[in-house]
């Protein structure tokens, strides 16, 4: 066919489609910082309430806007629901292009899919490295021009699993050109321990920032593909203006609002994570392998030059993780956080292979 | 907040919320075209099986690509899954913007999506208006100049339920520039009973265009979100990489390969559709309704000038049509097919209102 596309299209990298494992038994899967649980019974429950009812189009929609507004003591009209957080990322570069020269600032190394959107957008990316494994919230401003429109801060940084703190990010968004739309992924921000973290919430009538959530990582409803934004109003009603009618299904927002209403089993799902994580320091430095300490439920693991055999060999045996090449970290292996037989398993191959 | 977006995007006008009725019982939907039936119970029970693993990110897209694939006789590489075909309606725009002067060609009147998301992503929109409430591929031809990117035919169209036939389809491909993309929303296809129908999908080949199919109506699984395009690898190859990783979710696919695979249950759906619709016309007839032979899951019934007055007063009656005032036909309501009962119900309160 001769039919002429965008020259960036022609250019954009396949998703590694090492993430793409079908769901056979026997796979220990520490690839994807899916969580290793099902959801929330309620949520299984609620799904199952709407299985002969999914010959309707979903009308459900605020009723879960109305149930996160009041967890965050907001209003449904600074809530956007999302098939995954990524469509939102997506909303943010469709609503901000404008002119003829367009930029955005990612931090790199970041989770892949902001510069993967960007160029789908034909956004020109700049890169903020990170310093000391960290979001230099500095190096991050130095990055920002007159052609900005969205800056991504991944907080905690997929595949690093730190933080920023909440002191540096408010300087930050003081120190911020009025027309730059701040995009705050916090993907594993309910998985977070530390209490630097900052509350983003309460920043979203002061700045043009949007906060990302989703229920794929805590809650358990990774397949189910819905997130969230929260921000100020009329951002929120730019973004929804470019989103489809009905992009979100019915399943997921059902299941959804019963995950966020149940949050004593959130509480085991991170009590479990944090146990995982605790089992894991402990046998990596008793195998001398050093890691980059982490807020998340995946820890980027420092293997050395044989990081991307040892993730082959792990594979042989029926183990996922990511190898971290993509991400210029060829030494390192970033490994999700399973269940405790699924973390003894994967310390014995670990410790086996090396 | 003072954030510039895209002036267009301030233009946006929100989708109609009357589409968005909730689950509440008691209520005759005809509004929507859905399927009034659940779904095949295969598929029900396929999303029973995947209820306790939503916490894994979908794995299941190529099982589904070969099932569908099979059924027309193509190859998984023809075949690209959308979140609902609406995401394909703007995958198809996303990647055929090039240059400095877009545009679509879209029959009027027509679905609505099209229209809302060739602004979306910047195009100017050119009319072709119907020619005695049918879509006239000539009239399409003539709207088609050396800046259209993409033409969107839906056969049947919404909201006539009229079709343009296999023969004037095929002069039309053979009389086009190279360089524009055919979308052809083919949404009701399952329920056309003319044989002189297109065979659309022996084109692919030879032209380039995309055949969009959905699971929405026939298949009864509007509330998961699932449509499919067919076409040339070249082509869906360009569409597909403009797509997210994960835009699908695992209960729409797993559903949809199940009720694919229920061509038994299919059959009894068209079946009902084909009773439901001859009670209608004959009803309307005995009424002096005047209305146009659909051969979708909908008909177009002319009530005249109290036409949105009718509309309000099934509603008082919890009987939902769809007023096509915005539509630039204030003259008609649109009412989808539903079970023998509804029908009956629709047809007493019709009788008694006029």
């Amino acid at each position: 066919m001769k039919l002429s596309v965008q020259e960036y299209i022609k250019k954009i990298p396949y998703y590694p489609k090492a993430a793409m494992y079908g769901s056979e038994d026997g796979w220990v899967r520490l690839s994807s910082n899916e969580n290793p649980y099902p959801p929330s019974p309620e949520a299984i429950s609620r799904m199952m309430d709407e299985l002969f009812c999914v010959n309707r189009y979903p009308g459900n929609e605020s009723e879960l806007k109305d149930a996160i507004s009041k967890h965050y003591g907001k209003e449904p009209e600074n809530v956007l629901i999302g098939n995954g957080s990524n469509e939102i990322i997506e909303l943010s570069l469709k609503a901000m292009k404008h002119g003829t020269k367009n930029k955005v600032v990612i931090s790199e190394p970041s989770f892949a899919f902001y510069e993967i959107a960007s160029k789908i957008y034909g956004y020109e990316t700049v890169k903020a490295p990170l310093v000391k494994m960290k979001v230099d919230l500095g190096v991050v401003r130095d990055c920002i021009d007159d052609h900005t429109r969205v800056v991504f801060l991944n907080n905690p940084n997929n595949p690093t699993g730190t933080i920023f703190n909440g002191e540096k990010f408010t300087d930050f968004l003081k120190n911020l050109p009025t027309d730059v739309l701040v995009v705050v992924d916090e993907a594993y921000g309910e998985f977070v321990e530390s209490r630097a973290f900052p509350d983003s919430f309460s920043c979203i009538n002061d700045y043009p920032v949007i906060i990302l959530r989703t229920f794929s990582k805590a809650y358990g409803l990774a397949g189910l593909r819905i997130g969230y934004g929260v921000g100020e109003k009329s951002v929120i009603s730019f973004l929804d203006r470019t989103k489809q009618p009905f992009s979100v299904n019915v399943m997921a927002i059902s299941a959804a609002k019963a995950a966020l209403m149940d949050q004593k089993y959130l509480k085991k799902v991170l009590n479990n994570n944090r146990k995982g994580k605790k089992f894991l320091y402990k046998a990596l430095k008793a195998l001398s392998v050093e890691f980059i300490p982490t807020e998340a439920n995946y820890i980027l693991v420092k293997i050395g030059s044989t990081a991307e055999s040892v993730t082959k060999r792990l594979y042989e045996e029926k183990i996922l993780v990511r190898w971290m090449g993509s991400y210029n970290l060829d030494e390192y292996i970033r490994v999700g956080i399973g269940t405790m037989d699924e973390n003894i398993v994967f310390v014995e191959v670990l410790k086996r292979i090396l």
